[in-house]
């Protein structure tokens, strides 16, 4: 039996799933590799920082609401920050997943580096510290013999990254497409039945797919990003979404949207990765489509990438409704792939 | 330097497309692995079988097409049969590829059994052993510490299996279904562009999609042995095709492809897995579908499965374009999974 213990950044609707998840899965984890899971740390950016020694019950923690603090957690200690926290941890691995930071992926990046730093696994959700520090972050693990790990960056639990990692060795892929941004998806499917852009919107907006400055995702940033990540760590091809060729969704009108429909095509907003000329052309743009496309079936918050290798000339991966639950078991994999595989 | 020896059972166009690409990643391989692959004895049903200590040369074997004797590679040994091979082989891993027997899964399984008996790990495309002594072989396999894996047994070399088990842990999957037969899916494809079905049939087989007697794949037998597979080993639901509801593609007419495509829709044979009141029930048959589903855009000889379970709702993993190289590249992807993990 070994006792993996865990400190983990931001506790919102993914963090409070991924609590969830582990006691939910506790004891199979138990069975099956031998593993006793402990959340001994949870820092959050307005409910506190708490490490508790001996592990938070699981079931209190699945329904926890409130602060983070020595009243409500007896025996533990509070700290003034997230990066205080880490330092005083002795945590096997954290978890981080607070927001992201388009611009240079602070502070996760800094809570990264100082959680490898001090001999901890790091699995982040956050697709800032890829773009913007992949080969430090890597660097820092090897040197330190620990595991960095992303799956839920891009495409929530999909195994979009681990799928290459873990099952296709020796593949090299030549280029992807996909469909990677859920809330531009579920505005186009909106503005399909009728809705206009606005509407659309402020749906998004009221279910949490989209933020209250919904331009991040829009004008085709989290696209960008996304494609970013999936070229630095897949292509090798380091890269920010500034590289990348972005068009983002405002200027489709609900004319150009009932024009496709007239025409049996979707508009959608396409994420490329390929080569022309022995550079990589990275690009987010709106595209419409035919019923002949796998794009045509990918319907509200659902998304999809396909791959273009040596060896499997098409090879597509589909995620459909995705939820915090789902981007929650894409972290849990993480951490159960870097121990399962570590021995 | 690990030096890792081959024996194959099996040289038609996926044993040929196997050892062409063992050559094309030979040194890919040796420098990710610091494994030397080397191909010491091959058998055929007509074309003789021998063992060559020091191993074939894999630019010559890429393309020879005469047979296996002394006379052809001095320094080999004859072997009457592929079984006679094995017994006398010094293998470490043997590499499975002969045609599929339905009915009970031979000579597949006694050449399986003995590689595993003589120490070797085996890897097989056969569906054949799946579906008729698939924990028998696994338990040996375990009991001799090796590894029996078979990914290119269900859609050529995309990672069904290994997805699952490689990157998904603690995945219960609740249900599956999918397009995975690719010669029916090409003759109703064909069917829509107006042509009889005998003239689709005609032409999977001028392409060697079907075979002489089509009836394997006409009437869902290679679907439903799939399905068996998948809920033999996913589902951990030992099955076999006669367990699975089956209904073939020979009642649809020129006149339902006709009727669908002018309503916007498609045939497709679905297989699907799903349970009812506590009991599993495996189907295949033929369903009309629309363009909302994933089924829509699978055209030709491409191939699709959706998994439900209860951490990803919906994961699905399309493949295109399917040859003998994807399908030999299932088969090096399952050595190289036993090797980099047990290493």
């Amino acid at each position: 039996m070994e006792t993996v213990a865990i400190t983990m950044a931001g506790f919102g609707n993914v963090g409070k799933a991924f609590a969830r998840l582990v006691h939910h899965k506790h004891a199979e984890i138990m069975a099956a590799y031998g593993m006793n899971l402990k959340i001994i740390g949870i820092s959050t950016r307005s409910h506190g920082s708490l490490n508790l020694k001996n592990g938070f019950d699981l079931a209190t923690l699945s329904d926890f609401t409130g602060n983070f603090n020595e009243q409500n957690f007896p025996g533990g200690t509070s700290y003034r920050d997230t990066l205080e926290m880490i330092s005083n941890s002795q945590a096997d691995i954290f978890i981080e997943n607070s927001p992201v930071n388009y611009e240079n992926g602070q502070p996760a990046v800094s809570y990264i580096t100082r959680a490898l730093e001090k001999g901890m696994h790091a699995v982040t959700a956050n697709k800032g510290p890829i773009v913007h520090a992949y080969a430090h972050l890597q660097e820092l693990a090897s040197q330190h013999g620990k595991k960095f790990l992303f799956e839920s960056t891009v495409m929530d639990g999909a195994p979009v990254f681990s799928v290459v990692r873990e099952a296709l060795p020796v593949m090299h892929i030549e280029g992807f497409e996909g469909i990677l941004n859920s809330c531009t998806n579920l505005i186009l499917c909106r503005m399909e039945s009728g809705e206009s852009f606005e509407e659309a919107v402020y749906y998004a907006q009221s279910i949490g797919i989209a933020e209250t400055d919904p331009s991040g995702d829009i004008d085709g940033w989290d696209a960008a990003v996304k494609v970013a990540a999936l070229a630095t760590v897949l292509l090798g091809y380091p890269s920010t979404p500034q590289d990348v060729q972005r068009q983002g969704i405002r200027s489709i009108t609900q004319q150009d949207i009932h024009a496709a429909r007239q025409a049996g095509k979707r508009w959608k907003l396409v994420c490329q990765a390929e080569k022309k000329e022995d550079q990589w052309l990275l690009s987010v743009s709106p595209k419409m489509i035919d019923s002949s496309s796998p794009y045509f079936s990918v319907d509200g918050t659902s998304s999809y990438i396909l791959f273009r290798s040596d060896v499997l000339p098409g090879l597509g991966l589909l995620e459909s409704n995705p939820s915090p639950d789902t981007t929650a078991y894409g972290m849990l994999a993480d951490l159960l792939n870097i121990y399962r595989k570590a021995g």
